[in-house]
């Protein structure tokens, strides 16, 4: 039983949250909660720590492998990012998916592209979304938010795990390569048009620009079409993760009715 | 120049920022950045706080009315609740709107309903995409969070002074006053179908649930239909932002091509 703040494994979990970094050069990262310890694929699994109540009550989910230590109800308090802790943590292997991958193994692909997203929240809810939509996978750049982060991980409500995701050194490189394999690339623009009139029904990407910037010159130049999803009133733009469902499920209702 | 942070008019805007009461009592709310200041209908503004430096960078906003205060940078940094802060901030006056105001004047009203909504970011993110879908007004029960939360004010983007919103004491008593004026409502659920074949060009409210328990059983059966958004891979939900966006944007679609 870990009964100290001070203890290494705690250390090492504080710095596993906080520090993008430090998640890269041990290729962990944290969870929480019983939905998301439920969701990770057992090869995954690193560590998993627990409060006794918590796993008196969920016995079930240790048949086939115990938990590696009990942590006392103040330390997982303050371990815990959430305002009221399960008492279930684990630090899991990252993944890492080819640009293969991410494309997908279906004749038609339906791909997001994130320039740049800097909001945590936004992008989890991308990749939820994106599983949602059918999506084959997510491209970002590099600059992008850490899909690592606590509060990533937390918004994708376990997509995380299911979700084929790729950042991309050079954005502007791989969307050429997204282009060469016939995929069309749509960039959502205020001076595009026809958001629902095109057909997405193909393979079809998305490209989707920082909260407070939108996308680059640069990318938007690169888009085969530009596209301007409808906004009445006086609004000028929508949420980054507005727009991203937006246009994944455009695509979604399309390929349902063909 | 207030150059303290215990001056009465600081303590004054920090008890706003936090408290829904004390909103509540004085009836006054608080905006900050040059974004949302340039959206404020002036019969709503109340004061105007600023820097030097923004006031030197932006006289013209100044023209008809000149700010109340003159706030010290370093006094302006402690009230501000963003990382950057731009150097205005305003208190603003509540605006009280009817049930007829929010149900609109057009024909074929566009409702949302939000049950119970607890996360400030996805109220305001409803409220912008609202407007942006063409919504006629949003319906909250009393329990919802205030819409004058900072979080919430910040994230509709202006669409918190343009968007019709009434807080119902009784949610069920509404929705039946809904239903009496001949409007359809529908409810996103797992045992709902067909939420492209549904025909939304007629009065219509959507009903959007909390965001960890969904809609209550009670206003659920309330609803004229119940509809199901597709989901594919393994999700099992939305974020209710993001439900309440593929909601409003099929009916704005439908309208479209009316």
């Amino acid at each position: 039983m870990i009964t100290s703040t001070t203890n290494k494994q705690i250390k090492m979990i504080q710095k596993l949250q906080k520090s993008s970094k430090e998640r890269k050069q041990q290729g962990l990262f944290v969870i929480e909660g019983i939905r998301m310890f439920k969701e990770i694929p057992v090869e995954y699994l690193n560590k998993v720590f627990v409060t006794e109540l918590f796993y008196e009550k969920n016995r079930e989910l240790f048949k086939d492998r115990e938990p590696d230590d009990f942590v006392a109800d103040s330390v997982f308090e303050k371990l815990s990012e959430t305002q009221t802790p399960q008492g279930v943590l684990a630090t899991v292997k990252m993944r890492n998916y080819s640009l293969e991958e991410v494309l997908g193994k279906e004749e038609n692909p339906l791909i997001l592209v994130l320039e740049n997203l800097q909001d945590p929240g936004n992008l989890g809810t991308i990749l939820r979304t994106a599983e949602g939509a059918g999506a084959s996978g997510i491209i970002m750049s590099r600059d992008t938010v850490d899909v690592y982060n606590p509060k990533v991980v937390r918004s994708t409500m376990g997509a995380l795990f299911r979700m084929p995701f790729y950042y991309a050194d050079d954005i502007f490189e791989v969307v050429e390569e997204v282009q060469r394999r016939g995929i069309k690339v749509y960039a959502a623009h205020l001076a595009g048009e026809g958001f629902y009139e095109k057909d997405y029904r193909p393979g079809t990407a998305f490209l989707v620009g920082n909260e407070g910037n939108g996308l680059t010159d640069r990318i938007t130049a690169m888009a085969d079409e530009k596209i301007r999803i409808p906004m009445m009133g006086k609004v000028e733009s929508l949420n980054a993760a507005i727009a991203a469902t937006l246009m994944a499920y455009e695509a979604l209702r399309q390929r349902l009715q063909s």
